[in-house]
């Protein structure tokens, strides 16, 4: 297996570890970030997927988030991917929100992109199976989350995959990428204007027309996010998870924007949440 | 007063805050960052100054430390100035451990550098004079606190001025800057070569010639930091103890290095430290 170790550190008595590997996926050599708790030392522990937001790589979470405290009291493995594929080789925008740090967890179908831009099969397939067989993770035992565009990533990515990702939770996910800027410029321009092929990439349509039967989606909203009302719109997730029966906990917190400052602050609640599930 | 609000994010149920403004001290713009606790909103609470390493900005500790989380808790604020002065007419240099990022916390005495680096006089006088008077904090329950260069400006700064800072602590810091590479540079660059006025500005001689009747001093080293032996030398700084009848406690930590995944895994009980005493 071709895996380089880009850098290790101790940290809360566990290793937070960056690896780069060339994705047959991407076509392109890929960075993600392993936590591995001091658990893992002497079995094989549940693990959580973060995906990050616009403009993100491997580095935002790890260092922003504050989260190996919970993970290593927990005793739960981080596995934070790369936001897109990258390179001089791969496609490229001059905007943040597409191209490279924009690839929206979507395998795309459109000229130039569709050669490198899957990051949907990459993190459902190539890197959850890489990860299950190079570390003392247990694939049985797989959550997933994210932030903004990374939240939108983990709800989509974990309703059309309950057998693969058996809890979902997000922070400030973009709810419904068909009906907001962000999402329609990337769905447009990732896979074509025929909308018909962006619903499998909506957590409010998923949520409505595929359900979910696994445990709650916990899912936390600031109310000073400054892009709560034009981008995120967590009501349509609301609504939809009432269509689809599906057990969603919002919270919304007053007061806390779309930054990392908030993630820090309630990123050990979500771990605790997947734990209690997925060590049940 | 001239302060000017940069961010303000909620986090922890408390306000972190960038302000800028202008220095009398440094004749130039400043920023530093002020993390209020949720106890400031009814009484002045405890304040830990932190001091930051060779090329950071205030920006470092507030986004990376992950101190909130304990400061919120323990009801204490943090104040994180940047580590030089700034600006297009601030002289500068092309290294990273010299010029802007690396003021290393002295008063310079040699040109260009005299006008602008007084980054000691800035944190004792100007800026905990401002904070004082600005935010809801009580100047009698100050401590101090740094890594690497800012680990020797919380030193050498708090055994100078035993009444403005009552607790002391440090993470792998710059324990004898006239016995290291980044230090003879630094204090030959912004005082000269004439070493007996480096004494003032170097832990261990302090340490060892000036005492320190407050409460323990507690310095966290990790043991694969990949400064320890070229520029942190922390044996100096227990022997200089032993000397000035200092009560260290050094904590010796395998396996971590010099990153902030070291300083997030042991700020919560720096900051119960400051606590135990500031809260007294």
């Amino acid at each position: 297996m071709n895996l380089d170790l880009v850098s290790s550190s101790r940290c809360f008595d566990g290793t937070q570890r960056v690896y780069s590997h060339k994705s047959e996926t991407l076509k392109c050599d890929m960075r993600f970030a392993v936590y591995l708790p001091p658990a893992a030392v002497t079995h094989s522990v549940p693990a959580v997927f973060w995906l990050s937001g616009l403009t993100c790589t491997e580095q935002n979470f790890i260092t922003k988030a504050g989260a190996q405290r919970a993970a290593s009291a927990l005793g739960i493995a981080i596995i934070a991917p790369d936001t897109s594929p990258r390179g001089a080789d791969v496609p490229n925008d001059d905007a943040y929100d597409f191209g490279q740090g924009a690839g929206f967890y979507v395998d795309a179908t459109q000229e130039p992109w569709s050669k490198n831009y899957r990051m949907y099969s990459y993190i459902v397939d190539e890197l959850r199976e890489l990860v299950a067989s190079q570390f003392a993770v247990d694939a049985k035992r797989f959550g997933i989350s994210g932030h903004s565009m990374g939240g939108h990533g983990a709800l989509t990515i974990g309703l059309r995959n309950p057998s693969l990702f058996r809890t979902i939770s997000a922070f400030s996910p973009i709810s419904a990428p068909t009906q907001c800027p962000w999402g329609e410029k990337a769905l447009t321009g990732y896979l074509g204007d025929d909308r018909a092929q962006w619903a499998k990439f909506d957590a409010t349509q998923l949520f409505a027309e595929k359900g979910w039967s696994g445990p709650e989606i916990l899912v936390d909203q600031g109310e000073a996010d400054e892009f709560l009302e034009s981008q995120l719109k967590p009501d349509l997730l609301v609504e939809a998870a009432a269509r689809g029966d599906v057990e969603l906990r919002l919270r919304r917190r007053a007061g806390y924007d779309h930054s990392y400052f908030f993630i820090s602050t309630f990123i050990a609640s979500h771990l605790e949440h997947h734990a209690r599930h997925l060590l049940a």
